[in-house]
């Protein structure tokens, strides 16, 4: 936790927030937090900056909150990668709010398992708390947009080509295709296929969506690879 | 498993080999293996190529190997990483072995907590088990290097001057530093640090050894995050 983050739900006066929850747990056993100290802090969604420490035990911590800076900068990157298995779903939201990818769009594709869209990893509050995790770990703000595509046709044919209009628009996808880009100054539509990659009626209709494909190697990466080496090198 | 690995222990004839561990169950239970059937295959430390299914029960699998492609070529690089802790160290072993790293250098540092080295993971057998599954899911033969560096200055002041030499050396360290270079063509030096960073006295021996300082911006990544994004940017 390299930021505590801290929600409008925490104030209790314009300067002052309380909180009771696992952060509360993680200042006093890995911070050992003391009064008086001063940690990086921010609010959920908003600047950032310092919190002070004004009373602490084990039921509930408050802080004096000063917080004027603002956000790092989210990649203006919209990635469309298809459903992960559930254990590597979880990883996979921390390293894409950490790393900043402005809006994820979770999406069927062939070869995702149909289980996997059951998993109690989708629920809203479960995705919530992977992000947040990504975000202390970065110290950004900002939760990502998420998007959940259960149907890969009708999104890929009705929303995603008004999405990917005015950006660069790339399927990562092995194979004889140029070299995927580097460092881009422009926005980014960036399509990540399941383990197995895109089927070929897929990568064809993410092409008519704007789309095209770009290689990174002979390597087959798992996906919680891809993404950090993907986004490193895109921007 | 995107390639099956066999060593020279496995072959019963030149073309021939029988597997009875954990590739056996993963032929029999995630590819539903039947004779006759061809998979991607490769020897440790050689080549690769085909190879086809003769005979499989429940004890053993008996195959025709033909061997004739070199693996894919590894990244120039000497990657020198603070021990990261023991469940991150599994998953970072096998980022580094798909990605290719040549050689790696396990170093102790201020911030590693001392019982990280006491991890059964660091034993010769389990650190070949993860490579092992990171050159499988790559499609590669060949085990990176690896060196264990318990104590830091010895071999940062001893060791790490002659093996940097000729390479452009590079430390992974946020501040005020120059943006970490992209797509290098040249052999590199790179030193990751722990949770936290190096401290200055590492960076300073770093530096005296011919490694400087970059960074990459300045969200903080866990390390399983930042290697590969090291990796994918500097190659």
């Amino acid at each position: 936790m390299n930021l505590l983050l801290v929600s409008q739900a925490d104030f209790i006066a314009t300067d002052r927030v309380r909180i009771s929850d696992r952060r509360l747990q993680h200042l006093n056993s890995v911070h050992k937090a003391s009064v008086g100290q001063t940690l990086r802090a921010g609010c959920l969604g908003g600047l950032q900056g310092q919190a002070t420490l004004l009373a602490i035990d084990d039921t509930a911590a408050e802080l004096h909150v000063d917080f004027q800076q603002p956000p790092p900068a989210k990649l203006p990157i919209t990635l469309l990668l298809a459903l992960p298995r559930p254990k590597m779903l979880r990883r996979t939201l921390q390293t894409i709010a950490s790393m900043g990818v402005a809006k994820l769009v979770l999406i069927n594709s062939y070869r995702v398992e149909k289980s996997f869209w059951q998993t109690p990893f989708l629920q809203p509050e479960a995705l919530h708390e992977q992000l947040l995790l990504g975000l202390e770990q970065a110290r950004d703000t900002v939760l990502p947009n998420i998007i959940l595509a259960k149907r890969f046709k009708p999104f890929v044919e009705d929303e995603l080509p008004a999405m990917a209009a005015n950006t660069r628009g790339l399927i990562a996808h092995p194979g004889d295709f140029p070299e995927c880009p580097r460092a881009l100054s422009e926005s980014v539509t960036l399509a990540i296929g399941p383990e197995g990659g895109w089927i070929p009626y897929e990568v064809e209709l993410l092409s008519k969506a704007g789309l095209s494909p770009v290689q990174l190697g002979e390597r087959i990466l798992r996906v919680e690879t891809a993404v950090p080496a993907l986004l490193a090198r895109l921007f």
